[in-house]
């Protein structure tokens, strides 16, 4: 139960941020960062029919996190907080999802908008994002109801 | 870049599911199954403030998952698609995701409700689901949208 896990890379992400501090902290604020999902060749065929959603799941090892730390001020609010109950990197395994917006797929390559993630990312896997499994509505959302729009908006974009 | 990746369990989900073949696909199709996340007691500060989300995101790792496959049926339809078009277990890394309803905390266990996951399954992480990242209007859903919920809910809940 408490044995070691281990995944292989099934390909690379590429964006513009090659700097933690500058990069937007989720797709939602991303709008306009272009990016790719390179997949290794090997894994090509398993790409099939994901071009018909509009939004995929990445999943991604954050390979520049800070090491593990068990509370930790959020990006959005200066209050500390437990880890899982944020988003940030520096979670005991620090496994990346962001939902992105699929542009299109080229072979092996996807093309995406909307990206959060640094370059050179190891993928973990893909996942398409159905409205049926994954939009869910009349949610509480904890401290995250606390920061307005406008706040949120800005810290989310880092100031940009 | 393909470097293997290692991840320790941060505790075990416990459900009443024993059989992959009847454990519902989604939460979507599992209200009414309640389970629990036992974290593992040196992660406990991790989860405070997880209580006010309505709904966290389980990341497990699908223990039992067959071995990969790049093609598969998925559940919901008998025709054959890429695998991460899909979210069925068979993955190159079978890497689970599931949004559940949160219950209550109490100390390190979260009482969980709508559990679509194999009892002992290792638990990798838990993030806060918010409206904000997470709830994505307008999506297109590919193959999905072929489906009508009728089928789906039936197929999803596997007949029962």
């Amino acid at each position: 139960m408490r044995e070691c896990i281990v995944y292989k890379p099934i390909g690379v992400i590429r964006s513009g941020h090659t700097k933690p501090e500058e990069t937007p902290i989720q797709p939602v604020y991303s709008e306009g960062y272009q990016g790719r999902a390179e997949v290794f060749p090997e894994f090509a065929a398993g790409l099939r029919d994901l071009e018909g959603f509009s939004h995929i799941y990445l999943v991604y090892h954050m390979h520049r996190a800070d090491r593990p730390r068990l509370a930790v001020k959020p990006f959005l609010q200066d209050v500390e907080r437990g880890i899982v109950a944020t988003r940030a990197p520096c979670r005991p395994n620090p496994i990346g999802l962001s939902v992105v917006r699929l542009v299109c797929r080229e072979g092996n390559v996807l093309h995406l908008d909307a990206v959060d993630v640094l370059d050179g990312t190891p993928l973990l896997d893909i996942k398409p994002y159905t409205a049926r499994f994954d939009r869910i509505e009349g949610t509480r959302n904890g401290w995250q109801d606390e920061v307005d729009e406008e706040t949120a908006r800005l810290r989310g974009r880092r100031g940009k």
